[in-house]
């Protein structure tokens, strides 16, 4: 297999589009090698196959996804309520939404999942490890609330995103701030676990 | 086109469960025939076209998901607490994973509508009438809570459900009725709007 670090993210990078656009089915090296617009089998000397394209494009879409410095610092400054927790959110929400075919992709590979064990395997892995590492962070910025919270707002943010991304008249757009803003101050909230 | 209901009806459930199995692009007029164990020619003598099967798949969906009588009236035996509501919602959980083709063919439109818009607009009205009922039934129903819970509740359900049925190791089963419980305390409590 070839090595060239930024041959291969390119590589996944076209995936991640022909995922989007075309759907699981529609990803082949000779797709993948068309929309990178490298020569045909460029693809298949950095992949194994196609099941091994399949588990690293959503290593590829988290890596895109992960926040920069300034962001992780902003977490830091001033006071750590429910409404800082509301502006990370609702920051969260437009750098996933400004992504929106990593977003779909993944969802394809969550579908194709359900017909290859294996890719679900990585997947369940890569997806857990976000989701505990966002639960992990939380907790020890101090911020408001606890881990039952943070997977809450893991459901309901994905989902409204789902909806803007796929079915963008379901919730109107100018209502997402707000949405975003009643979740974080309800699921951080005191729950059951402490009442 | 043909117009026995039974049969159309028997010809949409296949094409459920050819589109959670196949995907999308696997939805064929052939295909149907051969998942609803009819001659080949079958399905074209219902749906005039793909479109016209692919806009009637969500609606036959929706329609198997109706809860029964009985559980409506459970609504209005004993008192309409939160603890009322999370019952309800852990029902409705059941009813949608009893289902998972339903649930998954429905996903499978939802991508297929980025590329279609005159499916997402169909998709788009029947999910936006789904939740607009959900709100109705809720608040006319004495139950505890605003639009916006209602709301909130559909998006964390939703993925919840989307976890389950794609990559079941995410949040682990035994952790799912204490989640829903979590999420309905949470956000039926007092949000932004009433504080």
């Amino acid at each position: 297999m070839r090595q060239n670090p930024a041959r291969r993210a390119a590589l996944l990078d076209a995936a991640i589009e022909v995922l989007a656009r075309d759907g699981s089915r529609g990803l082949t090296f000779r797709a993948v090698d068309g929309a990178a617009k490298v020569p045909n089998g460029t693809a298949s000397n950095y992949f194994a196959n196609r099941d091994d394209l399949l588990t690293q494009v959503g290593g590829r879409v988290y890596e895109r996804l992960r926040p920069d410095e300034s962001t992780v610092a902003d977490v830091s400054k001033g006071p750590r309520d429910r409404s800082k927790v509301a502006a990370l959110m609702r920051d969260l929400v437009e750098r996933i939404s400004a992504f929106p075919t990593g977003f779909l992709a993944l969802l394809e590979l969550r579908l194709e999942s359900t017909r290859r064990p294996a890719l679900r395997e990585v997947l369940t892995r890569q997806i857990r490890e976000d989701l505990d590492g966002n639960i992990d962070f939380h907790l020890k910025s101090g911020l408001p609330g606890d881990a039952t919270g943070v997977v809450l707002l893991y459901l309901g943010l994905n989902w409204l995103i789902l909806d803007r991304l796929s079915l963008p008249d379901v919730i109107p757009e100018a209502e997402i701030p707000a949405l975003v803003d009643e979740l974080v101050e309800r699921v951080l909230g005191p729950g059951l676990a402490e009442s």
